[in-house]
């Protein structure tokens, strides 16, 4: 059974949302759950639910990091936090993944620094995934881990990219494309064209560069683009759909007729709303660290949260983190010949 | 009176939709209008319309410019397009702006090329338009004129967005940030950090950083980047917008009750739809080139190409043109200073 490291006092809502979570994972996911955090915490909350029997344990951690900690701080100044102590779980063979909901920055910094690097892998990335017009996903890395990336760099992207597609929806040959601002190879920047060139070169399935309009449209499986570019277009389409909802809903309270329409077709917006839910679709993973590390948004709910321990045992199941070592290892080998 | 020079033949629904659009300002605005494109299609679309009186004139142009032409095909081996022709209008004194719904690249290459640049303008920067909400617009500069641009270019986009801003809406002191993917002034990638340095020396009503999800908003007025981000941030938009309109479609589709539903809120849709029409709000000006230039979504309808006419109007009557090149040969003559 797989084991996993939850900190729980990460979300907006912790530790309840959290704790929630947990319990549903340890109901329906063939799980074993390290609850981490403030141990009176969460024994009160785990309180409120049914869990003689369940596998779920509470490990102690007395300090947790919050939104507004630099990355910086919450690494060098609170080891016995809640992510810390999940992390060194991981690290020391206790627990098979790491799930957080907390402070992306500090989740980040600390996987990668207390977990360590795959020894192949140069930077990690951190992969979100869009839901698409054809009902699929499409997964954009990196949406947030780096800055400035250079080619190199981004086509290591799309390797673990396609490894964790594979892995996660069963896709043998996922279609590769590039983040940039025209579909020929000669438009972009200096790095986009750069690693044009090394993806046409590649044994990946490149199929070329996708336009931000197209990353809706579910041509593609995998889209690369340095963690910047990745980050805007991520918060761009949240803040969008949120946009979207709020414009919706006015125009809709405007007239009684539209609300008497909008009580009829109730069901149809709910559908709507969960699809656009981007949390729904249950964590980013953080790509290329020692360790199955999954993000989920701080505003998880207890069903995002479960769903983000599925996709992290998942990830352990399909020996992502040894697949992507064994390819990068070659590509690096391959390079050097 | 201002004076026009519409490329007629740009736009997916040429020229058909410009002819109208014409037509529409001729009527609507304080405008004349040279119709610059084949001469017998421009006469025989003119023909469906009332336009006796109007101040329309047809100006002969033997070629056309398609979208699939690249913008140094356009350039060079066009040069009796209706781009080019529309854009010598406006370099020989015959015309006050330039207005075409074509190829962007190639609009944006004949303009920068056929007009020159203003002489303290170091890159010409497009400015498109976000609907916020508030119920009003947010400016993003450059959404693709550019890439890779140093910290002192976008700042030069901030100097002409602000300007811009301030002509079109009427806003003293419009709020200034810098897209980038976290608020602090240490958050960003390189070029967004020494940007942020150069923003806070401004004189500008700097507000720092915004990300992506505060783009709809409305707390700032003007967001700028390199043109790369900003043409990721309006494709991803509009490429969301489409897919979320899809989808409610399909969601409503899917039972009886909830189209009757749909058909009683009908109202509240369209009020919706439109306002989630980029488009609708008139082009975007491509801002530091000698000569008001304004591009229209290839889609355009003719109500939004009459928009873009009133922009370009606006921005001639307001001497946007004049002001930027005032303003940035003073922050130049300071910085040498």
């Amino acid at each position: 059974m797989i084991t996993i490291a939850l900190d729980a006092m990460g979300g907006d809502h912790a530790p309840r949302a959290e704790v929630e979570g947990a319990v549903l994972a340890a109901r329906e996911l063939d799980v074993r759950i390290h609850l981490v955090g403030i141990e009176a915490a969460l024994k009160q909350e785990l309180g409120r639910h049914r869990h003689r029997g369940l596998p779920i344990e509470i490990v102690n951690a007395t300090e947790v990091v919050t939104m507004s900690d630099s990355p910086a701080h919450a690494f060098r100044r609170k080891k016995d936090s809640s992510l810390h102590v999940a992390a060194r779980l991981v690290r020391d063979g206790k627990a098979d993944a790491l799930v957080s909901t907390g402070n992306t920055g500090a989740v980040m910094t600390v996987a990668r620094f207390v977990l360590g690097m795959l020894p192949s892998v140069d930077r990690p990335a951190l992969a979100g995934a869009f839901p698409n017009m054809k009902e699929k996903i499409s997964v954009i890395l990196d949406v947030g881990a780096n800055v400035d990336s250079k080619a190199e760099q981004i086509e290591q992207f799309a390797v673990m990219g396609e490894i964790y597609y594979r892995s996660i929806w069963g896709v043998k040959r996922p279609r590769i494309a590039l983040l940039s601002i025209g579909e020929e190879e000669m438009k972009g920047n200096e790095v986009t064209r750069e690693t044009f060139n090394l993806l046409k070169q590649s044994t990946l399935n490149f199929v070329g560069n996708v336009e931000g309009r197209d990353v809706f449209r579910g041509d593609v499986d995998v889209i690369v683009c340095d963690g910047f570019i990745g980050n805007i277009a991520l918060k761009i389409s949240e803040g969008l759909v949120e946009h979207i909802g709020g414009m919706l809903k006015k125009a809709i309270k405007s007239s009684l007729k539209s609300q008497i329409g909008y009580a009829l077709s109730k069901k149809a917006f709910d559908d709507f709303r969960a699809r656009t839910n981007y949390s729904e679709v249950g964590g980013a993973p953080l790509l290329g660290v020692r360790g199955v590390t999954v993000i989920g948004h701080g505003r998880s709910n207890p069903v995002a949260i479960k769903n983000a321990m599925r996709v992290a045992a998942e990830l352990f199941r399909s020996r992502v983190n040894e697949k992507i070592d064994q390819e990068l290892s070659a590509v690096a080998v391959a390079a050097r010949g």
